[in-house]
């Protein structure tokens, strides 16, 4: 008994620890930030922080396998026997929500992780990729099975991703709830800008042509 | 006349170690690049740059605000003579087209921007929110006008420059052409990704319920 409390105990600071390491990351970056910050922004001896995480290198880290966790979390928790339309719509929803809520893990994830060197690093890159090629693939099933129109799924895939990540840049908490932005987006993927829900045909942009006239 | 040939001298020079510097700013980040690494990489000294540069913070400010200058002579560039949908289809796919011409500059643009606390950084963040606002006001002008459908006009620009801007992370230039890519995208943004131009109606994903059960 006194064993599962320690741990829950232990669990908490090192929660708390990763916390307040993501805030301070978040705004002056990896580079910048030293024990020292951490220490004094928890109140505590950095002693008491080298018990849990040894270098700062292992803070990043962690932070970084905890986004991408959750991210992967969401397409574990996909029920497969809903149509890919289905899905990618919950996966969107959930991705976003998520990375909103948990702003500056994501906020250090998205600007440290692509800097590093080290082979945990590219274990979690790797990770990513592997994220990215299951939606990818999702978005190809709804292609082919006619519930979405032909498209390079890849690139429609990334262009998902880029609208959702980005959000790290831009959300404040004063703003939107982040289910309305999740709303607003799906509706912009699903039927597009024009009105009409898209009813519109759509204009010969392709080549830029006609702007350009 | 030979004042008109070392001005120019000058200006190669110059234009050469950004070009260097962003390079290796993207590979390591600004904070681990050194002065060394850049005269290395020009084989010149670093006095060489110096010359030039005398702090490597000009260096990194001068990058940013070369590719903040390029998204902002896209949208002066527009006709304001064509339809807000025209404006928005041209600013689209110059923009993304740039970016990814000179993916180096914006990704350390992306990268280290934000982490910046002096004033000049604080000016190019500034007018990095005037362009943003700008592209609100020609969605939402699009919206009065009924060129698009009903939408949160701020929403979806950072929707829309999301999309355009994430392509810094995974663009590869052994990829899809940035024309294609481009044109993938305002297809996505116009019609959406259902079937007949987006001739079916949205389904209820507003909250998720669906998806959930």
């Amino acid at each position: 008994m006194a064993r599962v409390r320690n741990d829950e105990k232990y669990d908490a600071q090192r929660t708390r620890i990763l916390a307040a390491a993501a805030k301070i990351m978040r705004d002056k970056g990896y580079a910048a930030m030293t024990m020292e910050d951490l220490a004094s922004a928890l109140g505590v001896t950095k002693a008491a922080i080298y018990y849990y995480f040894p270098k700062k290198n292992d803070l990043l880290l962690e932070i970084c396998e905890d986004a991408l966790d959750a991210a992967l979390q969401h397409l574990r928790a996909l029920d497969s026997s809903n149509s890919p339309r289905e899905q990618l719509e919950r996966l969107i929803f959930d991705h976003l929500t998520s990375l909103i809520e948990n702003i500056e893990e994501f906020t250090v994830f998205f600007q440290e992780i692509t800097l590093r060197k080290e082979s945990r690093a590219r274990r979690v890159l790797s990770r990513q990729r592997q994220f990215t090629e299951e939606v990818v693939d999702l978005v190809q099933r709804g292609i082919d099975g006619g519930a979405f129109r032909p498209m390079d799924a890849r690139v429609v895939t990334m262009g998902i991703l880029g609208m959702c990540n980005w959000t790290y840049r831009w959300y404040h908490s004063e703003g939107k709830e982040p289910s309305s932005i999740a709303r607003e987006f799906l509706d912009l993927l699903m039927v597009g800008m024009l009105p009409g829900g898209g009813r519109e045909a759509p204009a010969n942009h392709g080549d830029g042509s006609r702007a350009k006239q």
